[in-house]
């Protein structure tokens, strides 16, 4: 599961470089960074503003949108991906610039993805500012079929806005998590970016299926099912805040799942005891690459692409703000006074913690 | 010649849509973004806080590293590119964050990327404050000879300093520049990240040169002097900025060579009638390809890696900072009163405008 590896590689490989080079400067005090957890990194400036700046790319959903000759989707996803992680801190999208590595400059692929980058641009109220189009044919796979190969990597800057009193907004890491808290799921739009090797060597390579096959207990074509571009939750998000909820936490589900709940601070567990029925998209992955379980719930969201969690007391409005900005939200479950940061799905008998899950029985 | 494409093509795909989604924020103010020659985005915080942001990557240089097996210049570029973009406005670089494509991961060219990322950091000032790796192999070129093969991105983030006295550091835009301001250039190290496919196939395909060859009036071999990391200029901007110099343009010299004078807003013209002499790399390439004058200056260096265009009066007291700071500073020559913002070398009768040199007799 090439998925999973990503997550901590970063990590594994740059952490004693990090430790090693500390951060020396009278510009900045940084709040994230060496906090492995974090989904962005989180400065102040001296000037007092807190910034927060993330990058990701779209990984090899791309290798899909080619064959189907279709882009527009991954430009969208581009924008999500990375306005999905900086909203986790509590941060408001401003801007993101994009990067581009391609063989060649076809005018329509192109298109495309701009038309992409800036629907989601407006989804997610930032503005692409600017970019970078790199011509690097020889460092990019064979573009077979006739269509260009290419990379699409896109980085983002947010900010903390000051309340009207102006005071900044707490930085959200899941500290402020306790048990009891309730763990409240919007519902995700197909795979997200997240788990595309594997889906393509179950789907194609294990199994027999092709892009215009229905995808079975869907009226969906495989491939329409995998393009569809990543949900953005920026205006969700943005309804709580202005609403006066204070979020204990906010997870993107992206790489690894549902097991991301355990990347808050808090050193708590969480029971996921409601979680929607499996897509039919995961059922027919699931079937063709006979794939376990938890490896299923350890690479793709599961119908769930973020999550929020607020205390008990606030859960009831935090659905009905929520249901008016648009997402069909639901509680998925709760937060149990236990330590280890385990994340526990009942129903399917799933315990998970770090990057596995594994059968309980 | 790929990289002179680069240049003009994200303006040229991505200029209609940033032009139909107007930035309609109350959060930012852009300062830069439309402007075509900008080096990097400007913006202004509702808070007032005045910030840069640039993306760029590495390019066809990685082809070298790889064959050679030899990755810590690559890490180092990675981190120029954007900051030496970045003090072009006159912001002051903060932290980057990088973006690894690679089709596997493996210890040692992770640990010399590393490496290099974080000795560029230290020359930049800058800290690396996270990143990610991508593991999307089926899009990246076969790695033949055993090396894994990858893509490497950087985006930095850079803030205005607030003066003494609180006040915020104009924008460097070259809109200050004027006739009688002379260009005060700072040598290159080597060809830095541009004009490498050219270089590539002057040097191996269309000549037969080697990487373990010596370089011609040289003392080092092919490889050594296309690996030589690109030269990192924050240190030298910082000491004009703090010894009170006000430059009037700040230039980057990448892709497009010595044209990009012509990205400062001033619409004056440059005669630069004391290069540095042709650096022998440049000749072998040159002799190799059988490739004009023109076309090696409107993509190569030749030598120099950045400029500052300060007023007369300043010049002397620059260079002397410059020298200084470590910068073999020299004046290249000046700027004249006449509109088009050509570039003239009259020693090799070279005229330039926008991408291109001409001979002219």
């Amino acid at each position: 599961v090439d998925e999973e590896r990503e997550q901590s590689a970063f990590r594994e490989v740059m952490q004693p470089w990090i430790e090693r080079f500390s951060a020396e400067s009278n510009q900045i005090e940084f709040l994230s960074g060496l906090k492995s957890g974090f989904y962005a990194t989180v400065l102040r400036l001296r000037s007092g503003s807190m910034l927060a700046m993330t990058t990701d790319g779209v990984g090899t959903k791309i290798l899909i949108a080619r064959e189907a000759q279709r882009y527009e989707s991954v430009g969208i996803d581009c924008v999500a991906n990375n306005v999905n992680d900086l909203i986790c801190t509590g941060a408001e999208p401003l801007i993101l610039l994009d990067y581009i590595a391609t063989d060649r400059i076809e005018e329509h692929v192109m298109e495309e993805l701009a038309r992409g980058l800036y629907l989601g641009a407006e989804l997610a109220n930032v503005t692409i500012a600017g970019g970078e189009i790199a011509q690097v044919g020889a460092m990019l796979a064979p573009a077979e079929g006739g269509s260009p190969m290419f990379d699409l990597v896109g980085s983002a800057l947010g900010a903390f806005p000051l309340s009207e009193q102006g005071t900044m907004r707490d930085v959200v890491d899941g500290s402020k998590v306790e048990p009891g808290d309730v763990i409240v799921g919007l519902p995700s739009s197909g795979l997200h970016s997240n788990g595309y090797s594997l889906a393509r060597r179950a789907l194609f390579e294990i199994g027999e299926a092709t892009l215009d096959a229905i995808v079975p207990g869907s009226n969906e074509t495989v491939v329409n099912e995998l393009l569809e571009p990543t949900r953005i939750y920026v205006a969700a998000v943005s309804a709580l805040w202005q609403h006066g909820i204070e979020p204990h936490g906010l997870v993107n589900i992206s790489g690894g799942g549902l097991l991301n709940l355990g990347r808050m601070a808090a050193d708590v567990c969480y029971t996921l005891d409601s979680l929607p029925v499996e897509p039919p998209i995961y059922s027919l992955i699931r079937d063709s690459g006979g794939i376990g379980l938890p490896v299923m719930y350890a690479t793709f969201n599961m119908g769930v692409g973020f999550c929020v969690v607020v205390s008990e007391k606030q859960a009831n409005r935090t659905l009905a703000i929520l249901q008016d900005a648009g997402e069909d939200a639901s509680v998925l479950g709760k937060v149990v006074n236990r330590p280890g940061k385990e994340v526990w799905i009942p129903a399917l008998s799933l315990l998970g913690q770090g990057e596995r899950f594994e059968l309980s029985t």
